[in-house]
C-alpha cells in the first residue's frame, strides 16, 4: 500500500518574521481559478496585464516588466547572469547577507566582483559608493534595497545618478521592499530590479517580478541567442557570449513575453494569477497609502518594543519600515523565545544570519500582516513569552505605546 | 487613477493539448491552504512528506527526491548545470525539440555536447546509443523519455545498463511522462531525472520534481560549495569547480532539503502544497492503474482518429500513450482548426515545432483530462471542426470507434 499521508492541514500561523508572510486571501482566491494554455489569447492577455500592473508598482515606464518563474533569488540570478559577461567588473556594496548573496551569484556568473563593506546595521553614504565607482569602474553595480538580515534600507536616490555618471548599470534587489517602501525605479535611475511576492506583496514565494530599462536591453542585445529548436530560419546568431543559463536568459524571456510569444518555459499559470492579484491589491490600496501604512505600523511596533525596555538594532534612521531588529537582552535565550512564540501563540518571528545570528530577533510587519491587530497581538504574546523566558517588561507598556502611535492625529 | 483591470475570469477551457492541462480541483484546494514559514516544523514535515511521496511516484529508493522551484525546464537545468563541469563530454540523443533543448542547456553549462539524431517520429535503438557511448565516452547521457514535440517515447530500460557499462551517468527528462507512463527509476538504472507537474500529474507549472541517486551525489561531491553568508565556521571549501548557478546548485538544495535546513531560496509554499497533492492523487489511484488508464484512453483516441480517416504520426509502437500526433490532411489549414476548436468549443489542441510545425496536430490525454468524456467530447468537436474546415470524416465514426475501445472486456 502506498503511504500517502493525510490531507494538508497547516496550523493557522501569524507570520510576523522577515517573510514569507500570510498570503492575502484574495490572492489565494485568484490562484484557484481554472487553468489556461500558455498561448491562449486570454492567458497572453493576462500576461500583458501583469506587465501593465507591475509597471505601476515599480513606478516605471519600462516595457520589460515581467515575472521570472521562481523565487526572488531566481529573479536576481536571471538579471545578473544575463547582464554579466564573464570577466565583467561588478561592484557590490555589502551590508548584510543579501549583499553577500549578490556577490555569490555575480561570481558564479563569471563576474569580477569588487566589494565594499559596511558594518551590519549601517548603510553606505553616496560618497563611499562614488569612491568605489571611481576606483573600480564597474560595468554593473548590484545593491540590495532592504537587506532583511540587517534590517537596513540603503538610500538609493543618489546612487542611480552616480552610476550613470560613471557609466555603470545599476541593479537593485528589492525583494523585501517592493510594495512596502517607495522604490520609484525611473526617478531613481535604476536600470534593473528584482523582487518577490512573499514579503510586501502578500503572495506566496515562487513567482518573482523583474523590470529593466533600455540601457539594460542595450547591454543584453549582443547576447540575444534564440534556441535552435525555435529559431526562425535565416535569423542570424548573436555575436556576444552566450548567456550561461537557458532558464534565466532574459532575451529569451523577452521573446516569450513579447507579441512574438517565442516558446520558452511553460509559464506558471497559477503563480501568475497570484502575482496579478498581488499587484491589483497594492494598486487598489494606492502605493502612497500603502507605504504610509507600512511606516505607521513599523513605528508603532518600534514604540511598543522600546516601551518594553528593548533596544532596536542598527541605524534607526535607515531602518526598513517593514522589518525591525531587536537586540536580544543579555541572559535571554533567543531561540527559546522564538520557539515559545510559535508553540504557545502560533506566531512566527525570526532571528538573523552570520554576525547577527542569536544576537537579534526580527519582526516583520508586511502587506497583509501590516495591521494594527497583528502588531498588538504580537506585542502581547512577546511580552508574555519574554516573561516566561526571564525578561520582565513593564506590564502592558508595549501595547499602550503602540496604541498611542495608532491614535496620533495623523495616523490615518 | 491606477489601471487595475477586472477580476480574473478565465473561460472554462478543456486543455487537450500537449500540456499544461486542467489542474485537478483537489490540487487547487490544497494550494489554497494557509501559508507556513519555511522553517516551521510543520512545513519541513511537509517537505519530508513530499520527498517520501515523490520517491514512490518515481519508483526509487533515492533519498534525494525533491522539488525545484521553477518549471520543468528549471529542474532540467538544475541537474545539468550541477552535474556538468565545463569541458565534460555529454551525449544527447535527439529525436525532437526537447532533445535539442537538452543540448542547449548542456552547452550553456559548459558541456562538450555530442549529438546523435534520429528522424522526428522515430526512436533510438540501444545499439545506436551503445555505438555513441563507445565512440564518445561521455561523462553523462541526457535523454528525453517522452518528447511531446514528436510524440515519441524513447525506450529506456536498456539504456541505463549500457550507461553503467560505459561509465556514464544517465539523466532522463521525464517532464511529459511521470505519472502517465511507467518510469521505474531504480529498475531502469536512471541516475537522475526531472519532471514537471503540468502534464501527467495534473498540477500547475511552477514546481518541478527531481530525483538523483548516490552515483550522482558522488559526482556532485567535489562541487559542494556552501555560500559564504551561511557557511559554518571552519568548514573547508570544496575543491571542484563551483557550480555556475546559485539557484540551481543541487548540493545547496540538498542542504536545504536535509535536516540541516541550510537557508537557500524561500520554498514556494503554495506550489509545494500543490505538488504534494499531485503525488497523493497519483498514488491513491495506484501507479499501475494510472498507467493503464493512460494507455486505454490513448488507445481510444487513436482508434477514433483512425476511424475518422486520419493518419497517426510516427512510429506507433513507440508512441507516447498520453500525446497523439495527427498528420494534418492535405488542403486543411491546421492553424484554422486549432483556432476553431478553441473559439467554438473552448477545447485546446496543439501543433508542434520545427519540422512538424503545421504538419501535425497534437492531442494530449493526461492525468485529470485522461477521461472517457474528455476524449469523446474532443472527438465530437474535432469532427465538427474538421467539417467546417473542409475535411469530412464519416459522421460519428470517431466516437463509435473510441467507445468500442472503452467497451472492450479488459478496458477496466
Amino acid at each position: 500500500m502506498p503511504e500517502v499521508f493525510g490531507d494538508l492541514n497547516p496550523p493557522p500561523r501569524l507570520l510576523m518574521g522577515p517573510g514569507p508572510i500570510n498570503v492575502d486571501p484574495r490572492v489565494l482566491r485568484a490562484m484557484s481559478m481554472p487553468m489556461l494554455g500558455q498561448f491562449d489569447p486570454v492567458f497572453t492577455g493576462y500576461m500583458n496585464e501583469v506587465m501593465a500592473l507591475s509597471r505601476q508598482v515599480w513606478r516605471t515606464e519600462n516595457h520589460w516588466s515581467l515575472l521570472v518563474d521562481g523565487t526572488a533569488r531566481a529573479a536576481i540570478e536571471a538579471i545578473l547572469v544575463s547582464l554579466i559577461e564573464p570577466g565583467d567588473r561588478v561592484l557590490v556594496p555589502v551590508s548584510g547577507r543579501f549583499g553577500q548573496l549578490l556577490c555569490e551569484i555575480a561570481e558564479r556568473a563569471g563576474g569580477d566582483v569588487r566589494v565594499i563593506e559596511t558594518e551590519w546595521g549601517t548603510v553606505f553614504s553616496p560618497d563611499r559608493v562614488e569612491e568605489a565607482l571611481r576606483r573600480d569602474r564597474p560595468k554593473l553595480v548590484a545593491a540590495v534595497h532592504g537587506d532583511t538580515s540587517s534590517t537596513m534600507a540603503q538610500p538609493l536616490d543618489e546612487i542611480g545618478p552616480l552610476c550613470r555618471r560613471y557609466g555603470a548599470l545599476l541593479f537593485v534587489d528589492a525583494t523585501a521592499t517592493l510594495g512596502g517602501m517607495a522604490l520609484p525605479v525611473d526617478e531613481w535611475q535604476i536600470d534593473a530590479a528584482a523582487s518577490g511576492l512573499q514579503k510586501c506583496l502578500s503572495g506566496p514565494s515562487g513567482s518573482a517580478p523583474i523590470t529593466f530599462n533600455e540601457r539594460a536591453v542595450e547591454a543584453l542585445r549582443p547576447r540575444h541567442h534564440i534556441e535552435r529548436g525555435i529559431r526562425p530560419e535565416g535569423m542570424a546568431e548573436a555575436e556576444g557570449a552566450q548567456i550561461r543559463s537557458n532558464y534565466f536568459d532574459l532575451p529569451m524571456l523577452m521573446g516569450y513575453w513579447s507579441e512574438m510569444r517565442l516558446n520558452h518555459h511553460t509559464e506558471a499559470t497559477t503563480m501568475l494569477y497570484g502575482a496579478r492579484e498581488c499587484f491589483r491589491i497594492a494598486l487598489q490600496e494606492g502605493l502612497d497609502a500603502r507605504f504610509a501604512r507600512h511606516a505607521l505600523v513599523g513605528r508603532a511596533l518600534v514604540a511598543g518594543l522600546r516601551a518594553m525596555g528593548l533596544e532596536i538594532f542598527g541605524d534607526i534612521d535607515n531602518k526598513m519600515v517593514n522589518v525591525t531588529g531587536i537586540v536580544i537582552p543579555d541572559g535571554v535565550d533567543g531561540d527559546r523565545v522564538i520557539r515559545a512564540m510559535l508553540d504557545d501563540f502560533s506566531i512566527e518571528i525570526g532571528t538573523s544570519f552570520g554576525p547577527l545570528r542569536g544576537r537579534i530577533w526580527r519582526i516583520g510587519t508586511m502587506a497583509y500582516n501590516c495591521r494594527k491587530d497583528a502588531v498588538l497581538t504580537t506585542l502581547a504574546a512577546f511580552e508574555a513569552t519574554l516573561r516566561q523566558c526571564g525578561y520582565c517588561a513593564p506590564p502592558g507598556a508595549g501595547i499602550d505605546a503602540a496604541l498611542a502611535v495608532f491614535r496620533e492625529p495623523d495616523a490615518g
